[in-house]
């Protein structure tokens, strides 16, 4: 809702989408919440020598939705070259935690939940780069 | 919405107040995006020479939110004492950075929005500070 | 090194002690990735189980040293109570991990240097709150 | 040099160049730092209004910095796709933000020894791509 506002009042118009820019941000915002938490669940898992693959997937998509989210919600300057890097690398860190986070899905509900973040920020990524120009 | 599911299904349960715990993670997330997205509308205003100090102030909350969100999401061994720096630390951010964007709040809305997600964010980290033991 | 080059060419000039300001972002960045490493190395040892708290103590202390590295290198309209509890924040979660990382230094190399980064981070956190006014 | 310490002894082995993939983590903390003051000093000069594309780049830089160096300085279970994208990110937003920088270098001491730092990191940052299989 807050991004939603901010993008509205922002003094730059953007030739962007602006639905699949807040979009974006707003699952990137969510998705790196929920891996971090995810990475720290397995962490107390009693099996946590099964999840080590999990909590490195997690560790590494919360970073790059970190960093995407703050890349897209600038619209000053923007340089559309390095918008689509940063998008691309957080799919990518979006599709390796999903399939990881999928594979615990039944036993553990954290991953399930999580899994579904990172397929909504990833199809996020996707339609923002599909409209990059 | 996420977070709250994450908390609820971590497998280590938690002395904290789970409402203040959940909401702190979700302000910070907001917050941290909210600053980020008023640092780089300031920076794109014409009178961006008046707003250097509101986006410095912006820049470091963002900081410190994006940081304390992640330390206060963790429920794994958890150490009270860190915990309570990094969250008096985004408050003492949350409480600089709007007071300064009220200040411009008359004439960027911008400014507005995010003194009001700043607002948020430092009551809900003094709610939580209020049930750390 | 480029960091004492870009505190000496900034603009405004600062009151606070310089050789404690660069030390103190220096010592931030390299524990922040020191921390990030160790949390990972303790991912990938056999006795993970042992190393939970650890891997906790090191990610908390990763996200501090980042977020008050980033605040106290801006010389830019700095608010002294933000930058103080951040790097009293940092101080903390350098001490925490420090003690921890500590505990596993006779068995495991990486534990032993990451106590002593969160050691010398801890230190330059300190000195600079020392001269902060 | 901690970050060397702590590949070397890190308890799995790693199929990469060591030595690109230490560079590589180096330079991403270096760049980042600097990046981070560069944005800092162009907002605390005079002619900030001629400097605003110029934060904007190091703003950048600096997230797709902190993101790559934590995601390249895991060695546990990595996902080559994944590390790929996030260096290719990094190479980019190093790349257009030293662009930027050179152009100011010749009145703003900070921009020429930030546009060297971001040629140091996307040189270090194409190394380890080419070097990843």
């Amino acid at each position: 809702m807050t991004v939603e506002e901010m993008i509205r009042t922002h003094p730059r118009p953007t030739d962007l989408d602006r639905d699949a820019l807040v979009h974006c941000v707003d699952e990137c915002a969510d998705c790196a919440a929920t891996c971090t938490s995810c990475a720290d669940a397995c962490l107390g898992e009693q099996d946590v020598q099964d999840l080590v693959r999990c909590i490195r997937r997690c560790s590494d998509c919360a970073d790059a939705c970190t960093a995407t989210g703050r890349i897209v919600v600038r619209l000053t300057e923007p340089d559309v070259g390095v918008l689509r890097a940063a998008v691309q690398a957080c799919a990518a860190a979006c599709h390796a935690c999903g399939e990881e986070c999928e594979r615990h899905a039944g036993h553990h509900e954290h991953c399930r939940v999580c899994a579904e973040a990172c397929a909504r920020c990833e199809q996020a990524c996707n339609d923002l780069v599909a409209v990059l120009r």
